[in-house]
């Protein structure tokens, strides 16, 4: 159904359930230890080819092809001389020549997965792991995976993100999707990490964190890049931490049904306390598993339905 | 059985005699060629967190692993944001949500897998493949293994241990392990290579190798850290090779039975001479050999007992 | 069958016919996207000992190994103690002791994968991946492989072989195979580029690129090392590309029938024009894809037949 997962602006509603759905079967069929393997991409072969280091996600999506059954082979182009965007062609059309069947990519250039996928270099399937501050598409299904279990239907939900919005992908990949499944995003943030024409976007914004917290569903706080911290457009670390860190005093102000999130790595101490990062509402652990579940689903709805019917892939992996 | 394997001195004689009669079973399984796959651990995972570089215990795990048929992640957290002490917390809870079944750490810190292990931030097993100075049991174990089917039954056998005792956590395993097999130990080491408090250690303490090489069963010769050479505390590499190097004339003075051990990569000409490193009583090809026995041993001691009753394990593996 | 693979020039036309005939069936096998894993290797262990980076190679490899069924362990030397040349011994006996059953070697030292195969130290197969100025068997292998798909039998056919002849590895490996299966090669370099003695080669020599692609049946370009650029005995850059780099004139000067080969990765602009490279009787693309089969041919035929009578072998691929 899905030939790239480049953006989620791309997915309608309909795909979007589907992969949320397809998660939902994924975390049910491999919940009791002794079936944590499925057969369904066994045979096929998936590349990380990653040109920036990201262990988590990389292992990630390891671990999901692994449990469909496929191979996985990790492609790091950093420092070697596939780094270079010039040579993105070749290593595409090597990585197609290889046999690989998915591959995912994750570059500091925001674009480059969508190059890959549609210039006609590469027959393999594209996933987009994170493209520079562009979109990272599989965070936010997790995202919204894990909403969904926690606070149901997303339609009307209030869901506020909060931090440097101008440099996130977690936070562009989650505004569209969340759109696209009804909910309201409130982003709060400094004025100077707010995106260039952000009153487009759809949702509200905010620089007043303390009050939004009481009508919100799920509070998502975004990483800090410590090495953005000296630049000019930023606040100190201090400033940062007392006008949008979440800590027990705004934890208290938030709806007892609400849920915390965050993308991870945290720095505790800074847009998190440890408590609130702690606190049986914050669901942070709960979204690296369900990462994993939704990394299954859209790895098996690209994968397994290329070549055979979709009874046969429903067959595979139930 | 073991829910963790952090020290030797945690494992009581039973413990570590049915890992060494299990090591014995996996060596026995897979000698043949063609059957060196067991599926016991077939849909478990295996993750290699290792935040200092050691390709060879991290390749030893991954083919014990993998012999039992498990997936394995490597994760290297080196160099990476994980790499600080501060975060291991949030990296441990990060892989157990991923799925971990079971997590091999090396860590420079002492002490960093029981950290892991006891703090209840993650539900898999850890097994600690290396801790600052302080412990690294499946090395102790193998050697023990190793020993064992040299020279017999440990109990009364006279292991002599030569070198940095201060710094090596191979030495610190074995002693612990040998005194609970009912072996005597016997450390040789420049004074100051030798740890405060020694003397409540189990064991003799010699500065004069030559006076206990002639009543030895097993004689092992730790690797000298370079660079800790230029330590005040450390003699010259010639006056330590002269006093405490294992050459052709130390080898004459040891009885024909008793075997050279080394636990690798060794200083060839260092702390031992390569006539005697390659000499039929050495045993240190071997010892690595059945390092992935050993390994294989405790990953399924540890894992494959977690959800299935005893004898369905057996079964597995059989 | 063969027991290692180290230099193009121990193999008879009887051996590297065989394997061009498994490399054709490996393609045949694994064409059908739903069987592309076939059971021969299941249980073997490939170790990948890299002492060079080379992500195209060993990745390659290591998906050879897995389309076979076999383990592959990733052993990266670089960097670490064993990157040393004394040590080297060390690390085939680890290897050896940990069960590999092939070894695949590259090293930036001419020799090292013999000495590896022929000091006795190591009972497992070896396979050159390339070692220093010296041979990459397997991409000659490939190279011929594509060859014979395109242009049939190599008997009497011209193939040109153009650029730094005097520190390529591809050329060395390609000229003595190409000469065993009956071909003619041209070699085309600046003066200073063409190895000592080179007049002993079977084959040609030219200095006028225009002169000789009039009749040639295939045309390999050789990667520009860059960081050679600057050395004395090497044109400019500029200077490089008007004599020896292959443009769309040059390629008009091509028999229709002519294919244009590189063994990757390519300087496009240097050595060979963009749309001369993508152009359809470039093969470019093709030759990596060919890498795997015929790895996978080298690897089923080395080790597969090690313990089984040949019958069984093939009716593990069957």
């Amino acid at each position: 159904m899905i030939r790239h997962l480049l953006s989620t602006a791309d997915l309608s509603r309909t795909d979007a359930n589907l992969i949320l759905d397809t998660a939902e079967e994924m975390a049910r069929l491999t919940s009791g230890r002794s079936v944590k393997k499925l057969p369904a991409l066994r045979g096929r072969t998936v590349v990380n080819l990653f040109f920036e280091d990201s262990t988590r996600t990389r292992t990630s999506f390891e671990l999901a092809a692994k449990r469909l059954s496929a191979d996985v082979v990790n492609f790091s182009a950093k420092g070697s001389s596939v780094s270079k965007g010039e040579s993105l062609k070749d290593t595409a059309l090597t990585l197609a020549a290889m046999g690989a069947d998915g591959v995912v990519v994750r570059h500091s250039s925001s674009g480059a997965p969508y190059r890959l996928a549609t210039s006609g270099w590469i027959d393999a399937h594209v996933l987009n792991a994170g493209d520079g501050t562009h979109e990272h598409p599989t965070q936010a299904l997790l995202d919204a995976f894990t909403m969904r279990r926690h606070i149901g239907d997303l339609e009307g939900r209030r869901i506020v993100i909060v931090g440097d919005v101008l440099h996130s992908r977690v936070a562009r990949s989650n505004v569209s999707l969340l759109a696209t499944l009804g909910a309201e995003v409130i982003l709060v943030a400094p004025p100077t990490l707010l995106p260039v024409g952000v009153e487009q976007w759809p949702g509200e914004m905010s620089y007043d964190l303390d009050s939004v917290l009481p009508d919100a569903d799920a509070v998502m706080m975004l990483r800090v890049q410590r090495e953005r911290m000296n630049a000019a457009f930023f606040p100190s670390a201090r400033e940062y931490s007392r006008r949008y860190g979440l800590d027990a005093r705004r934890f208290g102000l938030m709806p007892d049904s609400a849920i915390v999130m965050h993308p991870g790595p945290m720095n505790r101490g800074m847009e998190i306390t440890a408590d609130v990062a702690d606190d049986a509402r914050s669901v942070i652990v709960e979204q690296v598993s369900n990462g994993v579940h939704v990394r299954m689903a859209v790895l098996y709805l690209m994968l397994a339905g290329a070549d055979e019917n979709s009874a046969d892939a429903q067959e595979a992996v139930a």
